[in-house]
Formats: C-alpha cells, structure tokens, sequence
C-alpha cells in the first residue's frame, strides 16, 4: 500500500467520524448481556448486527458460527469474516467481543445503560470501550482500508467476534481448538484493553488468569425463624463468613496453601520500565478508586499488585433477605461469588484445586459447602521482540507522535492465551481506553478522540504490515 | 356464665368450624407483606377486614388507629376494638397481628404463599400460624361467646391487632406509651407462640429480645472491574465477612465484648423443668433443623441456647453480583443484615452500643463502615404464679386433657415487655402453633386440629376469668 493511499484511508476515517459513532450507537443499543439468559435474543442480534456491517464494507465468507452444543447449551454464536487475496502478504486475525457486561447497579448510571449518550467528548453505555467500541475501530478501519483500496486491503485480514469473552468464553475456545485451521494467521490484533494514561500509546503484553467460583453453603434443610433456632442451627452467611475471612489476611496476602507456588517475578528489565511509568499511588487513589486507602500484598507497588500478583475479590453473595427491612430468617443456604486472579506460571486447574481443597478442609460447623468453577483463564505474557510488535509502535507513533510503553492488564482475556497455545499466534494488544472508563461499572464511556486516534492507528498498523 | 352456656360457646365452635376455616383463608389471602412498601395497600386491606369482622360478631368501637408519623413515616394502622359491658368482672386485652413476613424463596412453596391450601389436616399459607391464624382463633372465640351469651361477653374485652409486628412494632409501642387508658386490661392474651410439642398445651412465659441491624461497608467510589483493581481496591464483602468472622467464634460464642455481661442465669427450678420436657436433640436436628449437626455455645443444652442465650445471626448479604453466572465486580459497597437475640437481662440499647463500637474497632483497612439499628424489642420474663396463668393451664386442661407445660420462646414479641412496662398488665402467652410450622419459611402451615382447640381453649379461658 502506498503512502498516498494510506493518507486516503485516514482521510477517510476524518471525513466519517460522526457515522462512525452513529453507527456504534445504534450497537450500544442492543443489551448483548452475555451471562443473562434473559437477553440472549439481544446478544444474537448484536452479531447479526456485527455480520450485517462486515458484509457491507466487503469482508468475505461472512458467517455467524453456533457455539451452543450439549455440553455448552446457550452458547452465543461467533461472528467470522475473512478477506483473503493479498498474496504474500500477512494474516491478521482481528479479535473482539461484541457482548457486554450486566449494567447493574443501575441507579447510578447518570444516563442509561443502554441509550448511548455524548457528554464531554465521551460516549457513554454499557459496552462503549468493553469491548464493541474497541471492535468498532477495527471494522471502520477494515472499512477505511477498502474505501481507499478500491475494495483491496493491503495484508490478509481474518475477523472473529465472539459474544461470550464476559461469560469465559467457551464457545471460542472450542472454536479455536476445533477449528483452529479457520483462524489460520501470523498475528493476531486485540484491542480490549487500555492506554495506561491519556495521550500516552500503550500495548499489553502481559494479562492475569482468572478462576470465577461459587462457594455454596448449605446448613438447615428450610429456611428457619432465627428466633426459634438462633442458637441451633447453622447459619450459612456465617459459615461463608468464617471461610472468606480465612481466605486472605487482613493484608490481602492469600492463605490458600500453596497458591503462590509458581508466581513467577516479572523481569527486572520490566519491573525498571514500570518505575519509570508515569504513576501517582494517591491520584490512582483518589480519582481512580476514590477509597479512603488502598489494600493489597505489602511490599508490592501497585502496579505490581495488580499485574503480576495473583488477587482475589468477592463479587456478590446472594441468598437469604435482601429487601428493604428485616426478616429474621435463618436461610437454607446462601451463596458465595469468589474470584481469583492468576499470574505466569500459575495454570487454573492448579490454582482451582488448591482453592477447593483448602475451602473444603475449612468447612464450618453444621453447613455441608460445595465449591464450584464457574469459569477460567489462563495469564499470559507476550513476546515483544517481534516485526508486528514494531509495526503497532510504529503506527502510533505516527498517530500519537510518542513513543508506545509496554505494561500488562491485571484483567484476563482468555482467547489470547488460546491463540497462542493452540494457534501458535502471537498477539499484538493494542487497546485505547483509559483508565476512567468505568469498565464493568457504571457510566462506562470511551473517549471519542481515543476511538479516532484508535481507528487511525490500525489502518497504519495494518498498512504497514502490508508494506 | 353458666357451664351450659360455655358448652353452648363449644358446641357454636364446632359448628363452624368449616365456616371459620373459610374465613381465615380469606384473609390468608392478602399479601399483607409489612416490611415491603409496594404491599403497604395490602396491609390496609387486611387491616379493613379484620375491623369488619369484629364490627360483624358484635364488638363495639372498632377502628383504624393510624400510626403513621413524620418520625415514622409508612406506619401500618393497629385495629381496635373493645366491649365493656361485663360489670364487675375483668377486663382482657387481645392481642395478635394480622402482617406477615415475605413468602421469598418462592420456589421453595410447594401451594403459592397466598393461595392457602388444605393438605393432611393443615393449612399451607404465609401467615396461617404468624399470626392471622391464631389472632383469628381469638376472633372466633370472641364471636362463639357473644353468639352464646345473647350478644353478651363473660368478660369486658379490648382487641389490638397491628400491622407491623413483623418489621419491629413500632406503631404499637408509641400508641401504647401514649395512648395506654385505651387499653386497660387485667390481663392481656397473645396468641403468637407454639406449643412444646404435639398434644402438649404450652404456655410460653419467656421471650428473648433481638436488635436488627444492618453494617454497610463501603470500599471505591464505585463498583470497579476486579482484573483492573484486584489487588488495590478495598472489597467490601471481603471485609464484611472478615467482620462477621470476628462477630462469634467457631463454636457461636458471640465475641463482642462485654456482651454476655448482663445475661441472667434461667432458675435451678426453670432448667430442671426444662430437661424433662420431652426433647430429642437428634430428632429436633434431624426433623427439624435438618443440618448435618447443630451449632451453638459448648455446655448449653439447645433449649438453653435458643431461649435463655444471646445469639447472632445474618440474614442476608445484599450487593455486588447476584445474578447467575458470573460478573467480575468489586462492588463499591456491600450491606450485611445481622441480628442479636437478647435475653433477661440484657437491653437493645446496650447491646447494640456495644455491638456497634465492636464492629467499628475491627473496620477493615480501606473501607468505611456504617452500622445502623433497624429495630429492637426487650427480652422478657413473666410471671406464672397468677389468677390469669392458673384459668389459662384450667381451660387448657379441659381442652387438651392434659397439664400445661411452662416454656420459653427464642423469638421476640417486642408488645409483651411494653404491656408489661407501660401498661402494668401481664401476658398470658397461650399459643397454639407446632415445632414444625414453617414460621417465617416456605410451606408455613397451621395445623386445623388446633386452631379448632385454640379457639375452644379461649373460649373456655374468657369464660373462666368472668366466671
């Protein structure tokens, strides 16, 4: 591709930045839920809606591909696109999610989820940066690509969206490890994650694992009047309780023997690199968090913490009385939602294990508990001496004018893992949100510029790979 | 009034005791839900119907008493009524309330909560034992007399029955602390207790006392993605639970300090009475806790533990992600419902000072606790050695063909210290429910034998106090 014509596709995203976010409103609209059943008619017609635009601007063997089988009923349908005709020139393999996350609590959303709205050159829903913004850039810049191409992109070019990275993922994986010769690439381009700060361009190279339990505690056979049976019967809040409050210590250290085993210390080379970041521990305080303290591993920055320290969090224990008031009852059994967050070399099956066993060796008094995986991935960290790592710093530096920095995400995608193991594909993440984006809470926003300067981005990244 | 008239009264019983059965799922009917404000309609409804039928079996003065105030906003009416013609002899105060608790979990009714249902001889409905069956014995029993006596009573009589006994009773308490000349009594009788056991006719002459509370823990600004903070940001459920944890030890000794200071010991005569009470601890485990064992403070007998201890318990953990499957959520806040049952000589107001400053001594690094009093009631003991406990045992004997045994309660019927205290009238606590009623559960149930006693039983005590 030539110079001129490079010019052409980023003039082409100029002249069509209001479509573009017109476009991806009418996206954001759809509530693509991926974890309630409830939506899964919104989650399909947000893929439909994926394949109906990729067949507009050109892309080929369009196609949505059930992933819903005996063992994964209710699985949500990927969405697959490929243009194939640059002979001798690379395969990409552009990755995105087009499901989002449930948009509770909704009361404080300042505009609803699920009506995108423009304050302050942001755009705000659920989903507008995780991830359908993000995806959004790749397919306005395939499209920018084409226009400027006369229907031509300049390297091989393979689309795959999945509807389930919120839930784990399973349909991918299976996709991946069935039918991996389909997803055929040199490099595959992610854009889901963040710039560590604004005007300062950013690739991943290293993301955390995950294992998403349930602890279920079980104690009387009904629901019982704490008066009568206060005293007696087992009270499942308070066996989670007990078990939670042996999990980690008042520090955050987890207890779980064993569980640090194989945590691997990143290199000196990165821990030197991400000194230099520009990081204030009482701004991220303050405006990030907005906790009265920070918590976490003593001895640990918190960078370190969060990328490279396995963590773990409680998300919700439902059960028992939850309404406005009191009852006073004793419930039958109360839930716990508990995850952990992996890092190199830990593998979730270990990790999983050790966490049962530990659980079940502390089991309380009375209540019978059964640990459950909900779902899991695997970290990662990613080689960046290589000719695509240098095509995307080279792309933004052009876009951005500054050198990119390296970091990792304490967050998990777990295809990444999946595209490298099975695929033997190296991933390049190149992400544009910001750390104020509110990903997974509410008023989630993507910042509009970041979503030009991200389009721009991977048209050059993409043109370059072509060169 | 004359033994031929009594049998007069028994025989009107059991005439219509079809009729009445009737009556009662009537009102088992309306989801008069106190604790829930979108059911506050409900609630007057009730109130209406059980004001029209004391109007309908003759009593005078009936009324709605409003409770509500701007202190206590949302208050649901009491119903009074009263007929004071029995010159000389003396006076009774009926007590019962026609709220119920929440039917949640739903799933687990086998009949819908408010479509009551007839099955081996019970009545399944939310509310059939707590209370509007066993108020409704008083009712009945009220209608057989005056039906009996020509429009006359044997005693003078007043009803109270409120509409918020479930969430605290506050509008009685202040109606009682200012309006007491209007309820007058001797004696007061509250039907709203079990019986020890089947055939067995019980008067219940302690109570324990509770506060509910509730602790709010509050960590970020707002609900943040646990891959991005896992590691920084305070988790409030994580430091709830390490709260609870500190609340009671493994065996259920509640660990605040200074709690237990004022608990009085039961008498030598009330333990030994108690331990030949006909109590298997494994059948009560097996039948009806129905938990792999029993929990609760080492060198206790469960009766002790459950009515003459202090005991803890959580009843709901409202927040974060409660869904199914999975979100990853580290929610900016996290509730824990929690309550303490009291016992003589304990008071809610030092027990929650107590409680309170326990809890916010052991607040978690980077989380903001709040712990606020929900409602509160008084443990009590009564008196046995009276003319009104003596008719009650008499009449019971001539129902049941048996000797009455003396018991306590677990639960808490807050209105029975404020007679006590405000009113200087005793309680006789004949209730006529069993061990395995459902109270506040799924399935509640009375069983229709002794709703056909309980109501002969008063007809027989009312008779016997103006004889």
């Amino acid at each position: 591709m030539t110079a001129n014509s490079v010019d052409a596709a980023v003039g082409f995203v100029r002249e069509n930045r209001a479509r573009f976010v017109e476009e991806l409103k009418a996206l954001l609209r759809i509530p693509s839920i991926s974890t309630l059943p409830e939506h899964a008619g919104d989650v399909r017609r947000a893929a439909e809606f994926v394949a109906a635009e990729l067949r507009c601007i050109g892309m080929e063997n369009v196609r949505l591909v059930e992933t819903s089988t005996a063992k994964h009923p209710g699985g949500h349908p990927l969405v697959y696109a490929d243009w194939l005709h640059a002979a001798g020139k690379p395969t990409v393999l552009c990755y995105g999610h087009y499901d989002v996350q449930p948009p509770d609590p909704l009361d404080e959303w300042k505009s609803l989820p699920f009506e995108p709205e423009e304050r302050d050159g942001n755009i705000y829903a659920r989903g507008a940066v995780d991830d359908k913004g993000q995806m959004w850039m790749h397919v306005k810049a395939l499209e920018a690509l084409m226009a400027a191409g006369g229907g031509k992109l300049p390297v091989n070019v393979r689309v795959i969206v999945e509807g389930e990275e919120e839930v784990g993922g399973e349909g991918i994986a299976a996709f991946v490890r069935e039918h991996g010769d389909q997803l055929k690439a040199d490099v595959a381009l992610v854009s889901d994650t963040e710039m560590f700060a604004p005007e300062l361009p950013t690739l991943c190279v290293g993301l955390r694992g995950m294992i998403y339990t349930e602890i279920e505690a079980r104690g009387a056979r009904t629901d019982l009047h704490s008066g009568m049976y206060g005293g007696a019967a087992p009270n499942p809040f308070v066996a989670l309780a007990e078990v939670i409050a042996k999990l980690k210590d008042a520090d955050g250290t987890i207890l779980i023997p064993g569980f640090y085993d194989n945590v691997k210390k990143p290199t000196d080379a990165e821990l030197k690199a991400w000194k230099a970041l520009p990081f204030d521990e009482e701004h991220y305080r303050e405006t990030e968090v907005g906790s009265v303290s920070l918590t976490g591993e003593p001895g640990y920055s918190v960078l370190e913490r969060t990328w490279a320290r396995p963590t773990l969090d409680v998300h919700g224990m439902p059960g028992g009385f939850t309404g406005a008031g009191a009852k006073t009852v004793i419930p039958a059994r109360a839930l716990a939602k508990v995850s952990m967050r992996l890092v190199p070399d830990m593998t979730p099956a270990e990790a999983f294990a050790k966490y049962k066993s530990y659980v079940e060796s502390i089991c309380p008094k009375g209540i019978v508990l059964e640990v459950r995986l909900i779902h899991s991935g695997d970290p990662i960290v990613v080689s960046t001496d290589n000719a695509y790592v240098r095509a995307a710093t080279g792309a933004m530096r052009e876009v951005f004018g500054t050198e990119t920095v390296f970091v990792r995400g304490g967050g998990s995608i777990p295809i990444v893992g999946d595209f490298e193991r099975e695929l033997k594909t190296p991933t390049v993440m190149m992400g544009f949100g910001l750390p104020d984006d509110n990903l997974h809470a509410p008023n989630e926003k993507f910042h509009l510029a970041n979503f030009y300067r991200g389009i721009e981005s991977i048209v050059r990244f993409l043109a370059s790979m072509g060169a």
